[in-house]
C-alpha cells in the first residue's frame, strides 16, 4: 500500500495558481505509489482544522483538471496562516503532524509565496526532528508579485503582467481620445517590489507611448520631482499617464498614500499577520497632490485585486509554466526529494527557453528579489530596455479558457 | 462629382464605437456617390475647428479596417461639446456650415449617446433653415450605460456588461478563497441607468453565488436597510459581495457617495458641461459606513474607466452589431434618409433574434431609459430573472483581438 498526496495552496491568489494544481493532481493521479490525492482548504489552516477534500474523486473526470487549470485564485482556498518559530510553541506542528498521519500523507505539496516556503521549511525540520522523515514537504512558487529569489520569474507574474499591459493599452486608448487636460494616474500592486508597475511598460510594444512616467517602489519617491515630469509632460500632450507602485515610499521610508502633508489626516496604520502594511491609495493621494499643485484634471485608477485573478486573459506561457512545475514538484517527490521548491530558469530570451531546477527552501523562504536598480532609468521614473527584454516572453501567447454562455465557467470546488 | 461623407464620435468611451466607425468607413467606401470620406477629430470639435482626417486614404489597407473594429475607445478622438440652442447662439453653426460646404461633405455621420443625437437634431434644423438641405446628418448609437430610448439596446453596453460579468466572476474566485471576514463592495459606472451594475449578476450564469446585493440607482438607497442586508449575509458566510451603481442616491436625491454625515467632511461639487456631477467613491463610502457599523475588514473595488474600454473580453455580438448599425447608418443617408438614429429592435430572446429600425433623432436626444422597476426585485437589493434574460444574448461570443507580441496591436489613428 502506497502513501497519500496532500496539496495546497496560500497567499495572495493568482491566475496561475490553479494551473500548477492541476499539475499537481494530474500527475499524482498517474503516479502508482500515490493512492489518493488530498486537497487542504485555505492551506495550512486546512490542515490544522482536519479540513480535507478528495480530489482523486472530484477530479476523477479529466475535463475539470482542464477547467481548474484555466480557472483564477486558489481553488483550494487561501490563508496567511505564519507558523510560529520551532523554538517558540510546536503545538500547531503538532496538530499537523497528527493529521498528516491520520490520513496516510506521505507528501505535502504547498504552492505559495515566500512565507509558504518558509512553512515548508518549518515542517520538514519537525518532521525530521519527530522521527517522521517519511513525511516529505516540497514547494511550488506563486506569487504574482515576482519577487521569489533564485528562480527566474515565479507563476502568475507573467499572466498579472500581460492583464496590466493589455489594461493600460486600453486605458491610454480612452484617455488619449479626449482633448482636455488630464493626469492619469494608475496604481499598480506591489509593497516592496516594482515588478507588476513594470509591466505597465508592455503598453508600448506596439510603437504606443505608454505611460508618460513609471514610479516603481524600488526608488526614493520625490512628490516634486513628480509634479516637474508631469508639468513637463503637459507641455507635450494634454493627456498625461502615469503608473506607480502602491508600495512607492518618500525618503523618510513612509509610504507616498499615507503621506499626512497631503491628506491632511492621519490614517490608521493596520498591519496584516506577517507585518506587511495594509495600503491602498498612491493614486488618489497623488491625486490631490496634482490636483493642488497644477490645477489639472486628474483620473486616479486602481487596477485593484483584479489584475492579479483577471484569468480571461492569462499568459498560456505562465500556465503552461505553473502546471510543469506542479508536475515536477510530485515527481521530485517519487524520487524522495522535499524540502525544495521548483524553480525556473532562464537558458535564453531570444528565443525564449527555459529549463526547471530546484533550491532549497531556506534559501527562498523571507527573501525578496527586487527590481534591479540598472534595470530603471538614471531619472527613476522609468524603465530600461533590458527589463522589457526580461518580461517580454512572459506575457507569450494567449489561453482559450472554457466559456459557456458567454462567461468563462471556472472550476469551483466548494461554495 | 459626388458628395464626401465626414464621420465623428462623441461621449464616452466604449469597446464598440470603433466598430461602428469601421461600418461607416467600409460602407462609404463602397459607394460610388461618396468621393472621400473624412473624420472629424474630437467630435463636433474636429469640425469646429477644420481638424479632418482623410479616412479613405487612412483605411486604403482593409486591415486596417479590421484592426479598428478590435480597438476601443474612440479612434477619432470625442469630446463634450453641446451646442447652444439654435434660438440663442447659431455662430458655431455657421462655422460648422462653413466646414461642411468647403469639404464638399453631403453626409454626416455622428456615433454618440444622446446628447450627439441632440446634436445631429439641431444641426438638420440649421441645414434646413440655411439652405442646405443637400447636407443630412444622421446619428448610430452609443453607449455603455444602456440608456437610449427606443432602441432595444445600445452598442457599447454588450461589451461592458461582458467585461462586468466576468470581471465579477473572478473578483468572487478571489473573495471567496479566503475564509476571514470580508465585505467587497465593487462600484460599477452608471449615474442615472444601473444596467452596467445589473451586469453583475451575470457572474451567477453557471450556478455561481454571485453578488450578495445588487444595488441600482433606479432604487432609493437606504445605508441602513444595506448594513442589515450585509450583516444577515455575513450570518451564512464570511465573505459577502455587494455590487453597487456609482449614481445610487438615497432618500433626500443626494448620492451615496458624498454623504457627509459619512465622509465628514464637504466634497467638491464639480459638474461638467453637460450639468452631470463628476462622481467616484461609493464603493469607498460605503466602506466606512460598513467598516464603522459592522466592524469587517472592506474591500472597495472601483471598476473605473477599464469597464469602458476592455475591449480584449469584447462581446462578438455587440461589435457585430455595431458594425451593423455603421453600415445601415450609411444606406440610410445613400436612400436619402437623415435626421434619424438607427435603432436595434428584439424579435425575441431564446433565440436571440433582432432587426434594425429607424426613430427621430428629436425622440432620443436628452432623453434616458432607466432600468424598469419590475426588473429590480421588491427589496431592492437585486435583479429578476427577466432582467438577465435580457442581458444574455449581448454578451454572447468571444472575439479573437488582434494580438500581436503579448498584446491586443490597436489601431491608433493619431497620438
Amino acid at each position: 500500500m502506497g502513501k497519500n498526496l496532500l496539496v495546497a495552496q496560500s497567499g495572495g491568489p493568482t491566475s496561475a495558481i490553479n494551473a500548477s494544481l492541476s499539475g499537481v493532481i494530474e500527475q499524482a493521479l498517474k503516479e502508482g505509489s500515490i493512492d489518493t490525492v488530498y486537497g487542504a482548504k485555505h492551506g495550512i489552516v486546512g490542515v490544522l482544522n482536519e479540513d480535507l477534500i478528495n480530489l482523486t474523486e472530484a477530479f476523477a473526470d479529466p475535463k475539470e483538471i482542464e477547467r481548474l487549470y484555466y480557472t483564477p485564485a486558489s481553488a483550494l482556498g487561501t490563508c496567511r496562516h505564519k507558523l510560529k518559530k520551532l523554538t517558540e510553541d510546536q503545538s500547531e506542528y503538532h496538530t499537523i503532524l497528527n493529521t498528516l498521519v491520520k490520513y496516510n500523507i506521505g507528501y505535502f505539496v504547498y504552492i505559495g509565496g515566500n512565507d509558504s516556503m518558509d512553512t515548508v521549511d518549518k515542517l520538514n525540520q519537525f518532521f525530521i526532528a519527530n522521527d517522521h522523515k517519511d513525511i516529505l514537504a516540497i514547494g511550488v512558487p506563486k506569487t504574482i508579485d515576482n519577487d521569489l529569489v533564485i528562480t527566474d520569474h515565479c507563476p502568475g507574474y507573467g499572466s498579472a503582467a500581460k492583464y496590466i499591459g493589455t489594461t493600460l493599452a486600453e486605458i491610454e486608448r480612452d484617455t488619449r481620445a479626449y482633448n482636455s487636460k488630464t493626469l492619469t494616474i494608475v496604481e499598480i500592486m506591489g509593497r516592496n517590489a516594482g515588478w507588476l508597475t513594470a509591466a505597465s511598460a508592455l503598453s508600448r510594444i506596439h510603437g504606443n507611448k505608454g505611460p508618460d512616467f513609471i514610479y516603481l517602489c524600488e526608488v526614493v519617491f520625490d512628490k516634486d520631482k513628480f509634479i516637474e515630469d508631469v508639468k513637463s509632460a503637459f507641455e507635450k500632450s494634454n493627456t498625461v499617464i502615469v503608473a506607480v507602485s502602491e508600495g512607492i515610499k518618500d525618503k523618510t521610508g513612509g509610504y507616498v498614500a499615507d503621506d499626512e502633508s497631503i491628506l491632511g489626516m492621519k490614517k490608521s496604520g493596520n498591519t496584516d499577520a506577517f507585518g506587511h502594511s495594509q495600503l491602498s491609495g498612491a493614486c488618489r493621494t497623488l491625486g490631490i497632490y496634482a490636483s493642488e499643485k497644477i490645477g489639472c484634471k486628474v483620473r486616479p485608477i486602481e487596477l485593484s485585486s483584479v489584475q492579479r485573478c483577471a484569468a480571461h486573459i492569462a499568459s498560456a506561457t505562465d500556465l503552461a509554466e505553473s502546471k510543469q512545475l506542479g508536475t515536477l514538484a510530485v515527481k521530485s517527490l517519487m524520487e524522495g526529494e522535499g524540502n525544495v521548491m521548483i524553480t525556473v530558469e532562464r537558458v535564453s530570451s531570444k528565443p525564449y527557453e527555459v529549463k526547471y531546477s530546484k533550491a532549497p527552501v531556506s534559501q527562498i523562504a523571507n527573501n525578496e528579489k527586487k527590481v534591479p536598480r540598472e534595470w530603471i532609468n538614471e531619472a527613476g521614473n522609468d524603465i530600461t530596455q533590458e527589463l522589457m527584454d526580461y518580461m517580454l516572453p512572459l506575457i507569450q501567447g494567449q489561453v482559450p479558457g472554457i466559456y459557456e454562455n458567454g462567461i468563462p465557467n471556472y472550476k469551483v470546488l466548494f461554495q
